[in-house]
């Protein structure tokens, strides 16, 4: 059966022109087989707001599957998320000034929440592809560990069957021009996410394989 | 009043032949003044048995304080840990050749624990010394993260007033002669692990400071 | 006036079973158009035996400009490389077995020559096509400064219009499943090699834009 | 026979409050022993003038052996440099505003000069004595290589017996309080420096032992 994956990217932020998260999904918005349509939308990369913002987006879109992308600039390759955990700690302002400091997401939630995606799937179909990849064990503490630990609550507190997670992905070449920082071309980014949203939509359990960090 | 400070440090592990968190940990053994005394033990690198070994310590040692440290090579300053996930996914073997994948360290426990030492303080005391110092939002998924989240499992599980955490610290330069691998001495990291003590047996609560990661 | 440009690649070496720079390359040869005529060659990655194979590729070819192209595991961009230097230090073995340490590539060669293709304008038109580049101040001190040395020693000797210059390139995906690397496409890379000998073949003088390292 | 030892360390620059290369060698003004008497000065961190004032330095201190020390932030250990090479090509201005790109330090001297200090007998030295160290290939294109080739030309030209090099060294821990940069503590950047004041002293010679790098 057809599943609809909503994908979102978030605005660009931290002093940057674009977010390559973004750039990638409304790329993929209106893709559409036999398995999966896929449907894009934007959010804001501002504390609460964001998750607000979700919310609305999964009431109006009511999809099977949920991937939120995040830029994670300096990493090297597409990293699926395993875990969201419950504080907000920013080491920047946020696109609206705020910058809560150890500050819970949620008063009465758990500490943390593991992805409901397939990670290690995703991994390794992505690397069998030829895009470099592996599982991260820290979303961080800003707004992409924010609204992964929101999505991950919400669909807790409602119920739902819907599946979730996270991928951070890393800058794209023309945000490095200036900076000495790892890259991956965009079109690489989105096919990456194309796959996760594949193997996502045939796969509900995961596989076992070293995905680990030793610290 | 004078606080008991149990302090372990790992056996050496991946081919490395000294392992510094034994070597810092054992220089403070013993160290005692009006406010600490400062008991050091080594843990052996292996799954379940260190939890085991652990507990045996504490029960021995009835500390109030406990801080577990480990090797985060790589690791450019000291970095006391946020939080413990209920996950084993061993990269590579442990020292007994274990390799869980993606296996519940506790069936029934949470899915993470934070830390109860006050580790923003102990950054500001260890940055104020000169010594680099930084919050980590990560342990891993190897024996470090392993003990950190028996250890709060276990103050949990036995409602406990002890206090506990742990701290990943960098290779010493012996280590990195043959590696491209940053690195402090060991002198300082026995001066770190003396301010965390002092830091965590002086401050029940921690302060808000910045201390968090965008990804 | 259609160049013909000679560009070469290494064969793997430390222990990886593809060497990216021989695959972009041979992805090129036979190449043509109105400005520019590419072939492609592999060289042995072995001291001496590899100045040997590109001299007597040299006089084979007749090349208008040769670029040398190699593997840096670990760089995140396209590098060009601005200087040679006269000297073998090998840290690992070549493919022959091979380390030679401090000893000179020519004995009454200079200390260093410098490229003479525009590196600058190939870093600037890469950025434009969103290949991530910059310029490198080290071709390091093993068989990739060792043949750049020797082409540049040589066409010095002869007395030769050829010009020529050395890049390097970071690894390709499939090389990094198991590291913790940064990597670029195949694609990507080809597509930088294309653009290298096309600008290297319209223009004989660099530019002046800022392309220095501070250390 | 007791020698003379010229060290030099630069003004802060880049923004930072310190640097490191100026706060080690002035605590090691003055130190004399059987073998050594070590004099410190401070070079402005500015193109030109830099070598002006080194000039001025030699001949009013006639030294036997002469270490430029230099800030290197990002790296992780002590690098003493191989090579100087004849351009100046600034990422960033001086402190008098100065930024050169691609112009030669010297119209009619050589494209690069070796260091005349025994750096492999350094770093191993250092490392015997517990401080991270490395041979490096490049100093950049900035103030520092400046320095040391306008070091390296002066001595040529003079016909002098005076040898010297360049050391680069690593941010101290009070610079990296907010980047995520490694560091070595001041005291061990003392201790390196003045052994490889020591080394250079008893040896004119260097050991060949492996210091290269594969890129």
């Amino acid at each position: 059966m057809k599943q609809k994956v909503l994908l979102t990217g978030f605005e660009p932020f931290g002093g940057e022109k674009v977010n390559p998260s973004w750039e990638a999904v409304k790329q993929l918005h209106g893709e559409e087989n036999d398995e999966i349509r896929l449907v894009a939308e934007q959010i804001p990369t501002v504390f609460k707001q964001s998750i607000e913002t979700l919310e609305t987006l999964l009431q109006r879109h009511n999809p099977d599957i949920v991937i939120c992308v995040g830029q994670a600039g300096g990493r090297t390759d597409i990293t699926p998320e395993r875990i969201a955990i419950n504080i907000d700690d920013a080491r920047i302002p946020d696109n609206l000034g705020n910058q809560p400091i150890d500050e819970p997401i949620s008063d009465h939630g758990p500490a943390a929440y593991w992805t409901s995606l397939p990670i290690k799937r995703m991994v390794k179909e992505m690397k069998e592809a030829g895009v470099p990849a592996s599982v991260s064990q820290t979303a961080g503490t800003f707004v992409c560990n924010h609204i992964f630990y929101g999505l991950m609550d919400y669909l807790g507190r409602t119920s739902s069957n819907v599946r979730g997670g996270f991928i951070h992905i890393p800058f794209i070449p023309e945000q490095t021009a200036d900076k000495e920082a790892p890259s991956l071309s965009l079109d690489m980014i989105v096919k990456a996410i194309r796959i996760a949203a594949v193997t996502a939509a045939r796969h509900e359990s995961d596989i076992r394989t070293v995905g680990g960090a030793t610290h």
